[in-house]
């Protein structure tokens, strides 16, 4: 403990301390609806089990942004919008490719975000359309970003956006410079679904935060990214697929290799969850997903793995898989890196990110909580020769 | 408003909205403690006057990171460290040179800092000392940023970091490609000191919420400056000179002026204050420092405007001069650029930032509070082409 802690401080005779602010209620909002304990996951009025069946992540997009579904003009719109908005200004491109083929590609998805400002107008006006098109243009630019460093950094050519096709597609096709198949594209695009949105989850809070200094999109998006790498947050399905391999890599059984880390007080990442109480809806709609594609692929052991893990988890800690369990063989299966899981995490919440930028902004209080201070007060000042 | 918003929810039968979280206790701290009533600033057990008369910055830094005064050894290896970190990795200096000129210097310094992760460990150990030395390599590395953007976008040379003297020493030194006085290196190491560190601000707050999902310093610095790029928060020194300067071009008397404001429901930039109901003690300090400065440069008119502006703030609204007011002029008179004033802000407050996240860090729980939900819940989905 630090040398000027007022040991004579009595925590109970102050006021509440909100850790983590769980529980606390900072904001109303169109976006989410969560039930934690019926595990019901709402996207401003619709389930997420619908909208997985019905949707594509483009008309979800356009649901955060509008808190209505598009029309088919407005959705057409939309994606010429989109299509038209994914290339990257040269320095930036630049930056992927001469960077550090060893950094994180999180990190560089925060830095290439956060210098896309540099080349588009910041803060020209304060409508709700230039809102929603600054939206537009950065969730368009994200699978742009990943797919450039990602190629980059294993030394193979930068494939340019395509002008038609899907965000799904796109991506795939600019990651693998190859055509997606039908169900690779629909896997990707589902996962997206998945992802846009979940309430007051730390980088959604973060990217509130900063929105409300008035501050710009591209500064809340580039928080948002760094709270969302945190491997308690987003990061976590990086981990849950390092936990995996490390199992395989040790030829370890899955269940004694948990029970160990909960043994010595580990977590075991992509369980959990402050809001859900039971299964998270996101959880189960990918644990199907994984057993089909695990199966397809040859993967057949990560998904007998993952459920042996499951089971363990329960019957040890009653803690359920949140949405990074699942989604971690997911993309494993569709022949994804870890290191890039967490990227397509933002790609997907970028939607919700700036969804609530655009609410915040609409009904604006600067984001300023207190701390209770517990050191020591007014200290005599000791010269240095005295120290 | 939204079209699918609820409108049966009656928002006092639900729990109790926190907006911008006024008044709920998030951590606890030995960073700074702040009395809003009496108008009294305390870093770390240490008077902020008592610091400000005494100290040096980079002994707020050492009391900041270790939550005690170093002594005399301490210190030479503090200076020593911040002195050989201030160089930047070439590509980042790549970047600065060779960005839009157009660049907000807030954003370019959000994005170098963020750059700087693919250089340099990011979560190689977690150790607090590991910590320590992120937060002295970060510190270090600010003021040279700032100075290389603002030279090259001037078409100047770009001056390289001394590797001896104070942080406010050679940061005037590579502004200006000249070595400064006694009397404005002084003034710099006061402004310094005046904006390390101040509680629960909204970028601390962002910072300590990034630290809280385990992710690195890079991503709760980035995030940090992004929340104090905003006109609410830091950005308000910039705005009060702009105000200032609009006055001097349109000769306006500037009671009438800040009186437009306020009738046309505009807020006056640096005035008010979350937590403080009378005159921050770090304005009143300030306000001496412009009276003088604004004297000895022959900027004597905006020493006055200044004055008019809060007494009639004061008449009109009751509402005091809080850090930004007086900064503003403070840093105008040294000859410095309004469009730099929020960077010399982060230069300082990054002291706090990253104690901040050496105290989150030793006692993490996610930061993850919730939003109270108004709109409808499962809305029957409407087929694209009935829509
Ligand atoms: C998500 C998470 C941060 C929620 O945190 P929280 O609401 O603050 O919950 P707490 O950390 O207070 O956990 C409550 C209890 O469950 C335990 N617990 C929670 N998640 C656990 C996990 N993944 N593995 C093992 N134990 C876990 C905690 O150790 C704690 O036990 P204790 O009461 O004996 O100390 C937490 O569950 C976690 O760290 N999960 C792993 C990371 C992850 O998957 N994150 C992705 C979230 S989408
Ligand atoms: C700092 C600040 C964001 C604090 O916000 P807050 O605690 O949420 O305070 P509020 O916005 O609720 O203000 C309370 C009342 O004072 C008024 N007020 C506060 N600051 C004001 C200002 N600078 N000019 C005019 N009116 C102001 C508000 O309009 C509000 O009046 P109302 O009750 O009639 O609506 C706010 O004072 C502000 O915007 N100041 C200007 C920006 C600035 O200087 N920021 C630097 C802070 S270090």
């Amino acid at each position: 403990m630090a040398e000027n802690v007022n040991t004579d401080i009595n925590l109970d005779e102050y006021p509440h301390i909100n850790k983590g602010l769980a529980g606390i209620v900072a904001f109303t909002t169109n976006k989410s609806f969560i039930d934690g304990q019926k595990g019901e996951l709402i996207y401003a009025g619709y389930d997420i089990d619908t909208l997985a069946e019905k949707a594509s992540f483009e008309e979800v997009c356009f649901l955060l942004w509008n808190d209505r579904l598009p029309n088919q003009s407005e959705l057409d719109e939309l994606n010429t919008k989109l299509q038209n908005s994914r290339s990257l200004p040269e320095p930036v491109l630049t930056y992927l490719k001469s960077t550090s083929k060893n950094a994180e590609p999180m990190a560089v998805l925060r830095t290439a975000i956060s210098m896309l400002g540099d080349f588009h107008e910041v803060q020209a006006d304060s409508s709700e359309e230039f809102r929603i098109n600054k939206a537009i243009s950065i969730t368009a630019k994200m699978p742009t970003i990943i797919a450039a460093f990602d190629r980059s950094r294993n030394d193979k050519n930068i494939v340019e956006p395509l002008d038609e096709k899907s965000t799904a597609y796109n991506f795939l096709y600019m990651l693998n410079d190859e055509e997606p198949g039908e169900q690779a594209e629909k896997t990707m695009d589902l996962c997206l679904i998945l992802h846009a949105e979940h309430g007051m989850n730390a980088s959604t809070f973060t990217n509130r935060a900063i929105c409300s200094t008035e501050s710009d999109m591209y500064s809340s998006v580039t928080g948002a990214i760094g709270a969302l790498k945190g491997p308690l947050h987003g990061g976590a399905n990086q981990q849950v697929m390092n936990m995996l391999l490390d199992i395989d890599e040790k030829d370890a059984d899955p269940v004694e290799y948990v029970k160990g880390r909960l043994e010595r007080k580990e977590k075991v990442m992509g369980f959990g969850h402050r809001v859900y109480k039971t299964m998270d809806p996101r959880a189960r709609i990918l644990r199907s997903m994984s057993k089909k594609l695990s199966e397809e692929t040859g993967h057949k052991e990560l998904n007998k793995w993952s459920e042996a893990i499951l089971r363990t988890m329960k019957d040890e800690k009653d803690i359920d898989p949140n949405v990074d369990f699942f989604s971690a063989t997911v993309y494993y299966s569709m022949g994804i890196k870890p290191d890039l899981f967490t990227c397509i995490f933002s790609m997907s919440r970028v939607s919700g990110w700036t969804g609530h930028y655009i609410e915040q902004a609409e009904n604006n209080r600067l984001v300023r909580p207190r701390a209770l201070f517990i050191g020591d007060k007014h200290r005599d000042w000791v010269p240095l020769e005295e120290r």
